[in-house]
C-alpha cells in the first residue's frame, strides 16, 4: 500500500516548458490511489509556492503546500540550526529572498561571516572565490545548497547548477562542505515526509520518483522508500547500468506510475 | 658536489613587492659554489624573460634566460604535444600572449576546442564554466597550468590561484585534468635540468629550494635532489609537521643556504 510520492519536477514532470507527455495522468493516477503527493525540485532559486503555481499552468493537478525545493530545505536547516549566524551566499537573489523571509542574518562581510552557503547562480565569478576563502576558517560551517552538477536550462541544454558552484568554492577553501541540504540529503527527506503527513516509520509505504540517481533515487533508497526512475530526463539506460544505485521500477516516464502502484 | 639549483621566487627570493632579507646573498653563494642557477615561478602569466628583470630591479644576481615559469612549462607542452589543437584557455591574457608567442591555436569556441586549458584568471566567472561544459567531451585534453590553489598577492593576502579555478572547472565538467603542468610536474623538471644544462642522471647534483612543500619540494624529492625548504613563505613549522614531504635541510631563508653547500 503506498501512501505517499515525493515526486521530482525538472525532468519528470516537466522539462524546460514542456509537460512531459503522460505525467499529469500520472498525478492524477497517484490521487486516484489515495496517495499523497510531494513535488521536489532540486533547484534552489524558488520556493514550494512558484512550483505549485508553475505546474498548475502546466495543467498538473498540484495543491497548495505540495510543492518543495532545495531552496526550501535549505532555508529550513538555516533558520533552524544558524538562526542568528551571518551567512555569507554565494547564490541566486531567489535564494536570498527565501532566506531572508525566513529571518536568516545575510552578509556581504567575509570577515563576519560564520556560514558560507554555495549554491546557483549565473553571477558567480572569482571575487566570489576570494570572498569564500577570506571567510573560511576553521570554525566556519560550509554547506551547499544542493549537490547538481549539471543541470537543464529552460531550452535543454546542460549548464553548470549548485554543484559546480559548490565544488567551485570548496576547491578555493580546500576543504568540502560539512553539509549539502536538498536531495538525498535527510533535511529533504524529512521534509518531503512532513509534507506528506508521514514520518519516518513510514518510509516504506512512500514511493520516490525521479530522473536522477545520485539524488531522487538514492534519497529514496537510503530512507527504505520504493525507488522510481523515469527515463524522461537526465538519465539514460547506460547510466543506469554504470550505477552503484538500482531502482526498484524503471519507467519511461510518470505516465507508466499505476503500474508500480497496482504491483506495491 | 652541487651543480645547479631551482630557486622558486615568491615566498622564497621576494615576497610581493619586496625582496626576502638574505636572498640576494643566498643567490650569490650558489655562483660563487660554481652552481648553476634556474630561477621558478609556479605564477603562469609571465614568462622567464620578466622575472630576470623583476630580480635585476630588486638587486638579484639574474641572468638572461635563468629563468622559468608555470607559464613557460605549460607554454612548451602545448606546442610540444597540442602544436595544431584548438585549446580553450580559460585564464589570463599574459598567458594567452606566451602561447600565441608559440604559435598555440588558442579558441574561444567550445566547440571547436580539444584542449581545455585552466589557468589562474581573476575574470573568472560562471561562463566560463559554461564554455567548459560545452567544451568537455570524453576525448578532450583537460589541462591545468599549475596546482597553486592559494597564492601570495602583491600586497600578502593569499588568493585563489590557478588550483582553485582548475578545480572549479573540474568539479564543472566532472573528472579531473589529465595534466597539470607546472611544478612539481616532470614537464617543469626538465625544463630547469634543460635550463641548468643537466640531465635527468644529474639529478642527486641539484637542490630545489622553495617555500611551498606540495610543488617545490616534491618536485625535487621525487626527481632524487636535495630538497631545501625555507620558511620564508607559505610554509611553517606546523604544516611541515602535518606533511608527507620530508625536506633534506630546513632554512630560515635562502640566505642560509650557504650550510648546505658547505654540507653537500
Amino acid at each position: 500500500m503506498v501512501s505517499g510520492a515525493i515526486v521530482d519536477l525538472d525532468g519528470t514532470v516537466y522539462r524546460g516548458d514542456d509537460l512531459i507527455p503522460g505525467a499529469a495522468a500520472g498525478v492524477d493516477a497517484l490521487r486516484e490511489h489515495g496517495c499523497g503527493v510531494c513535488f521536489f525540485s532540486n533547484n534552489p532559486t524558488k520556493d514550494g509556492a512558484a512550483y505549485v503555481e508553475r505546474l498548475r499552468e502546466l495543467g498538473v493537478d498540484a495543491r497548495e503546500g505540495e510543492a518543495c525545493s532545495a531552496g526550501v530545505a535549505t532555508t529550513r536547516y538555516l533558520a533552524d540550526h544558524h538562526p542568528d549566524d551571518p551567512v555569507l551566499l554565494v547564490g541566486d537573489e531567489g535564494l536570498a529572498e527565501q532566506l531572508r523571509a525566513a529571518d536568516v542574518r545575510l552578509t556581504d562581510d567575509p570577515a563576519e561571516a560564520s556560514v558560507l552557503l554555495g549554491s546557483w547562480t549565473n553571477d558567480f565569478d572569482y571575487y566570489d572565490m576570494l570572498a569564500a576563502m577570506d571567510a573560511v576558517e576553521e570554525d566556519t560551517v560550509f554547506l551547499g545548497s544542493d549537490p547538481d552538477r549539471a543541470v537543464p536550462h529552460d531550452d535543454g541544454r546542460l549548464i553548470p547548477g549548485s554543484g559546480a558552484i559548490v565544488g567551485a568554492l570548496a576547491r578555493t577553501v580546500g576543504r568540502e562542505p560539512d553539509r549539502i541540504l536538498g536531495k538525498p540529503s535527510d533535511v529533504a527527506r524529512d521534509l518531503a515526509l512532513e509534507r506528506l503527513g508521514l514520518t519516518a516509520a513510514d518510509a516504506a509505504d512512500c514511493l520516490v520518483v525521479g530522473d536522477r540517481l545520485d539524488t531522487d533515487l538514492l534519497l529514496g533508497e537510503r530512507a527504505g522508500m520504493t525507488t522510481v526512475l523515469v527515463l524522461s530526463g537526465v538519465t539514460d539506460r547506460t547510466d543506469l547500468a554504470d550505477s552503484d544505485v538500482e531502482p526498484d521500477y524503471v519507467l519511461e516516464n510518470l505516465g507508466e506510475v499505476d503500474t508500480v502502484l497496482r504491483d506495491e
